[in-house]
């Protein structure tokens, strides 16, 4: 049953589970006691460190075990933040960054905080240039992930990291996708990671913070992990996450080449076994094991639904998965479509037969549910069926309202992704050369998949503007 | 090797060690997630807050699984403040909370809330009256804990709570000492608990927020657990959490029952074995489990140390044992002797023997150390012998400086408990009834220990005032 979803959560390394029930029997005592049980857990939590910041690339009196990869981002971000807030109260972010990352970000806006949110390219890359003109003489901190944790694309850390020291801004990064596979490059001052990403137990992240970095501890004091994490120490899980980064790191480089091909296998399949797929992120600046693509004209919910009935377990940061009904904000920040997104990350130790099987399955799948639906080009089907068939042909009843002679409208409000995608790929296609179809949708995706259809089929895009109960997306046929 | 500190961690129990073992396969991943995996650990999420939430007597929605006991009173202390501050930002706490709930309460006082710290009597224990006195009509919150970590006396919660609801102040309940041991009686609002102190694993803490409570939580946006506890869910430690809770509640009944009567036998044995011993707390309002007492006239560091030798495992309140070199919170406020103070708190399934054996040694134990010392009444022993020999004997030097023919100078500056006291002690030999005797100390436990050791004497205490360097603390000899 492939579990391909490691960059949620990846399976427990089977040196965690040993490590964490070897540590269980002198791991529950209180490492601040003087007495014999708290020495040991004491030496526990002290070996555990020592081997987590050699892992990290810092001094073991830089590192803190933080309940959570998120309490360490939170962590980490409101202590830099209030450690420099005499220097001023703004912060750079990249747009791509996990949410616990923009989470922390809006917050601080809301208390009176200034953000800068860094673009990216279609990639999903920022460019170390706009990241440094983001830079003010008030930044008080910089966020920049290691790597993008949706479609896997690689961040300039090393030279955003040198013009953040030119600036004299301390530079905070969210390694926690990157952690298993190497140790972050350049002179980061702040790191926060998780160890469940990496088959370590839940319950532990990682917070580093440079010798010489001000930073300031929030919330009431506490005596634990230098204040930066306050609560009773989980020593069984901290020995397991230390003692997984470590096999983890052991195996890296083979474990990389090997999954870096099953994903350039999947890269190179995909776009043949599918038609009208959008492989998105950096094909070669990315994380080993995880590659994101899109498909056109299909549901991303059903999707899912479907290959989790096949026994795979993949993500998707389309909006009919998720319970926002936005896509992805790393999708839109990109630019790339978001319909039928499918996220495939794989864990260690995955075999090439459960990728061959998947693409199998996938293109099956999007075959499918693109007959379902009855896109353009599917094999057959009942023509237009909405997903809520009670919302009406919005198709016919659109083109049927045409203003002119070259002027088409597809009505498609109250209806969700993908459907207002496949009206207007169905609409163009009675369409001449030179006319325009005007599709009036309400569904967020609608403002990310238009366009990107359009850049995936070389029409002109032609822009939004708000109408009654929605937006009116403008689309000049080309070819 | 009898482990005698149950209050500061439990041993892992054999439950709870099952259970995590059983839930590492198919808790690790996100609960978030529809996919199989996803769906499994659900499952078990749920099952775990469902049984939990029965401990608790609360429904499984009112339930957060937080990641630690200090997460779950830091969120429900600033949630309920926060979720409250229309009507006020004042607090009420008794004095002898645990320190994650007094540090709470100074940062709120801090940010400008205002703050009531209501007084115990000398057994540790708040008069519903005087708490009932606190409310006002901008309380927001009120804190009171179950029972008290350090000398097991059970508060008035149910009375409490009362008048906080006739008042219509929210009462936090902090149940850390008490929830293996049952339900916490009364209509409290907001509760608060940790797992590692009955037995479960480290990096799982209960908050219960009632219904209809306002709540407002704090820091970034986190979807997880309600809001309330920001970041992945350690599922194997939550399942195995709420598994040994309701085994150790199978057998609270007759395991209470069982160390009830083995520290009743601590608290009639020690005061015929050791003479000059004060045993604190409320001898029947109390935790089944735990017992504290102090030993005039010994350090409680060298006791502790020894104990460790002897391979007894307690903690103490005094100062000498703390980085701080103040005397526990908890016995200030409660006016008692802090000096040679040990916490005993069993641990379920403690055999009656380790109590016996434990009793002998501490007997042998604390001889030992009054010998060394010098102090009155020991067998034998070299005199005044400061610790920090060094120094001086304070005794001597004092008595010779007395300034009248009943007036009697102990200069005990520089000298650290139980020094001060014991020269007190070696000069009252010498003074005639009626005769004052003035101890210049500059330790902070003398301010605790001199009237304290009055008490017990029954010598009239005269009070203190400042002098250069330190503190002079006068006592009439009355018999």
């Amino acid at each position: 049953m492939p579990y391909f979803d490691a960059a949620s959560s990846a399976p427990l390394h089977p040196v965690a589970r040993q490590a964490l029930q070897a540590s269980l029997d002198e791991g529950w005592a209180d490492p601040a006691r003087l007495y014999r049980e708290g020495r040991r857990a004491r030496l526990l939590l002290d070996a555990a460190r020592e081997a987590a910041a050699e892992a990290v690339g810092c001094r073991p009196d830089e590192l803190s075990f933080t309940g959570s990869g998120t309490q360490a981002v939170h962590s980490g971000i409101y202590g830099s933040l209030s450690g420099r807030r005499r220097v001023g109260r703004h912060l750079v972010v990249s747009a791509v960054e996990h949410s616990s990352v923009l989470h922390s970000a809006a917050s601080h806006e809301a208390a009176g905080g200034s953000l800068t949110e860094v673009a990216v390219d279609r990639t999903g890359r920022v460019s170390p240039d706009a990241y440094a003109a983001a830079l003010r003489p008030d930044t008080a901190l910089a966020a920049l992930q290691s790597a993008n944790h949706e479609v896997g694309t690689l961040q300039p850390v090393a030279e955003v990291a040198e013009a953040c020291r030119a600036a004299g801004v301390p530079l905070f990064v969210d390694a926690a996708q990157s952690l298993a596979w190497g140790p972050v490059e350049g002179a980061w001052s702040i790191l926060a990671a998780s160890a469940h990403k990496w088959g370590g137990p839940a319950g532990v992240g990682l917070l580093a913070v440079r010798k010489g970095v001000r930073f300031a501890p929030q919330g009431p004091p506490d005596e634990r992990e230098s204040g930066r994490a306050p609560g009773f120490e989980n020593i069984p899980a901290i020995v397991a996450a230390a003692a997984s980064l470590r096999a983890v790191r052991a195996e890296a480089e083979a474990e990389a080449a090997r999954l870096r091909e099953l994903v350039d296998l999947i890269r190179a399949r995909v776009v043949e076994v599918v038609p009208d797929v959008e492989v998105v992120g950096d094909p070669v600046r990315r994380l080993p094991h995880l590659v994101t693509f899109s498909c056109l004209y299909v549901d991303g919910e059903t999707l899912l639904h479907e290959l989790d009935r096949a026994e795979f377990s993949v993500s998707s940061g389309s909006s009919c998965t998720s319970s926002t009904l936005t896509p992805s904000h790393v999708l839109r920040a990109m630019g790339v479509l978001s319909e039928g997104n499918v996220r495939v990350s794989l864990p260690l130790g995955t075999p090439a037969e459960d990728v061959e099987r998947f693409l199998d399955v996938l293109t099956w799948l999007v075959t499918a549910v693109r007959t379902k639906l009855g896109a353009p080009g599917a094999a057959s089907g009942p023509g237009a069926a909405a997903r809520d068939a009670g919302a009406g042909s919005g198709v016919e009843a659109g083109a049927e309202a045409g203003t002119g002679a070259e002027e088409f409208t597809v009505d498609s409000l109250g209806r969700l992704c993908p459907i207002p995608v496949i009206e207007l790929a169905r609409a163009m296609e009675g369409v001449p050369v030179g006319g325009v179809v005007t599709v009036l949708a309400d569904d967020e995706a609608a403002r990310l998949d238009i366009p990107a259809w359009c850049e995936m089929r070389d029409q002109e895009y032609l822009g939004e503007h708000p109408v009654d109960g929605g937006t009116a997306y403008r689309v000049r046929r080309r070819s």
